[in-house]
């Protein structure tokens, strides 16, 4: 193999493709990144088992040519060293050279690097997902569905399933669910271009928040979902990973249907009431804040840490109409379930001290949020 | 102890003064901050008992109320949590109440915290230096001398005096001198406002570091010395540090004064090439490069990691004169040799290949830098 490349265009996919790349990994040839250089361009391929994130930098676009190639082929480089050598090469072209021996040369400039490769040869095959008949929708779509639901997945192991974020179609609406089993995060999608065929899939929490941080907002993403693969393809990226295993619990029938208070107040200014509340209390896992109703317009937030102090803070709601009310929860999963509504006005509804409340923006339930109270 | 404060204006100086506080004192009312109110304005205290930080905050200044005292008195609040209430605060000013039972309010719009405090009466006594003598240079003179030698001081507690960065008149020259017995870095400022008396102090590294942080470039600072504190003052700051025991070696014999080969070359491309050069070494503590002039322009440099692979570059020089050089050395020490001197053309000047070589601008020797060379 012996190709010139654009070196930005190279820092650029190695941006990405690193993002797959782990210090954890037991199989050393996934220490390596995979270069395929064919006549179409340069695919690269990293990997840590669960993700694979593969991105194609074609030799040419829109007249312009990002790739010189002399011989095609392919080879395996140490990801470290690839990617801080290239980001340090002193000039705008990198020159990559491999040897049948799996001999590795880049240069840029006046400043040559000789490493030692693996045989693309012995780099795990993908599944073959690529026939599968996708369905679509735009990145920053499922970015926000993302964002929504991906905090609130379990950060244990002891229920591996719960780690993940169910996606569920139910006629034309995607559903997609996580839950700790002390707090729930929902988003329903109404999709325009509907998948061929229902599907019930648990994805890993990392690998959307990986998969998002890659994503540009403006482009359209296909998504095939297998029996234990999950495919996302932008036309330069792919972005596969493994499936959570075991059936997700039925969260539906946890979400109270009816309610005896609704509290409408202004989310950002919650937030950081709630923000505040939870500063004396930062070290306790999970710090406790009070919330208590004291007449239609007025909620009184407070908390206490022994040997530090006490706070309070009366805040104006829009309007509270239903039972009085007054319990505890924690102020981290109430500050990440405001900060999942965009919305200006959120409903808060309750159906009793000891039972979950939820969180909405005022006029649609499209994002939900599930809290489970505290006793104190 | 009753006022109310611009917010922004506590920010700013809790901002300095939490620089002093850490994690590790074991004198409980060092985890908290000192606030005296006099009719001038607010002055607040946060210390380790190795560095203490001052900031004034005037009552008024330039026709701005900055401070409105309803009762003079003073307090000692935990610094982590008055930093951080006061950050989050709702409202542009902040109303804060202690008792004489050192009960402390804070209070900004609605939101009201309760704290516990410590009585100021318990707080350490600084030593009084206001009466002594001063010198005085700008902060960005100092600043430059600081970030020139103080990355050069022994991290190792070993030899405590050379943690420090030593300070010396002579004549109208300020020498400053900082090793850790593998490299040295000197820099020498004329000083155009002399000391009433010589002196000779060595800085503990970590003070001159929290001090830079603080300094605007464009005011004049006062320096005092005296026999174990160092106090660096400017209009609403004081900057104290304890001064480290012992004799500082005699280092000016170190430094050859006949060389056998001068090399001059680009700085800053030079400093790229090192830091390519290291890249595949980066695991080893010191990692090391070798350099070799292959004639009277060019320069070779290497560097060879077995398991990894190796890495060459050829550098062009601006003049090679003298002896052919082939040493090796340290590729951190000469990075941060190289980021120490701004100059464009720096000249590289070497005995032989196990002597000491030092850096320095092509026309000035104002900044030194001296590494010892690797066997190899």
């Amino acid at each position: 193999m012996n190709f010139s490349i654009s070196r930005e265009q190279l820092i650029n996919s190695l941006n990405d493709v690193m993002k797959a790349i782990s210090n954890k990994v037991t199989i050393p040839i996934l220490t390596g990144i995979k270069l395929e250089l064919t006549e179409r361009g340069l695919l690269l391929t990293g990997s840590d088992s669960d993700i694979t994130i593969q991105r194609f930098i074609p030799t040419e676009h829109n007249g312009t040519v990002y790739i010189e190639s002399e011989k095609e082929g392919s080879i395996v480089i140490p990801a470290r060293y690839l990617n801080e050598i290239v980001k340090k090469m002193p000039k705008d072209v990198v020159t990559i050279t491999a040897s049948e021996q799996h001999q590795i040369e880049i240069v840029s400039g006046a400043a040559q690097f000789d490493l030692i490769g693996f045989d693309a040869n012995d780099y795990p095959i993908l599944p073959n997902l690529e026939n599968e008949q996708p369905f679509s929708m735009m990145a920053n779509v499922l970015k926000s569905i993302v964002k929504e639901t991906v905090f609130a997945v379990s950060q244990q192991e002891t229920r591996p399933t719960l780690t993940g974020v169910h996606f569920e179609m139910k006629e034309d609406e995607l559903y997609a669910v996580a839950t700790d089993s002390h707090r729930l995060a929902r988003r329903i999608t109404t999709l325009e271009k509907l998948p061929e065929q229902p599907f019930n899939a648990v994805i890993p929490g990392r690998s959307l928040q990986e998969l998002s941080k890659i994503l540009e907002d403006d482009e359209e993403i296909d998504i095939i979902i297998a029996d234990q693969q999950v495919l996302f393809k932008t036309e330069n990226m792919s972005f596969y990973s493994r499936l959570l295993e075991g059936t997700y619990p039925e969260t539906s029938r946890l979400i109270p249907t009816e309610y005896e208070t609704t509290v409408q107040l202004n989310g950002k200014s919650f937030l950081q009431a709630i923000d505040r509340a939870s500063l004396l209390a930062r070290e306790r896992r999970n710090n406790i804040v009070h919330f208590e109703t004291m007449d239609d317009q007025t909620i009184k937030i407070t908390s206490t840490s022994p040997e530090v102090g006490e706070v309070e803070e009366l805040i104006a709601a829009e309007m509270i109409t239903g039972a009085p009310v007054n319990l505890a929860f924690s102020a981290t999963y109430m500050m990440e379930a405001l900060k999942a509504i965009d919305d200006e006005m959120i409903a808060i509804q309750f159906t009793g001290p000891m039972r979950p409340f939820i969180l909405h923006p005022v006029d649609s339930q499209a994002v939900l949020q599930l809290i489970l109270p505290v006793r104190t």
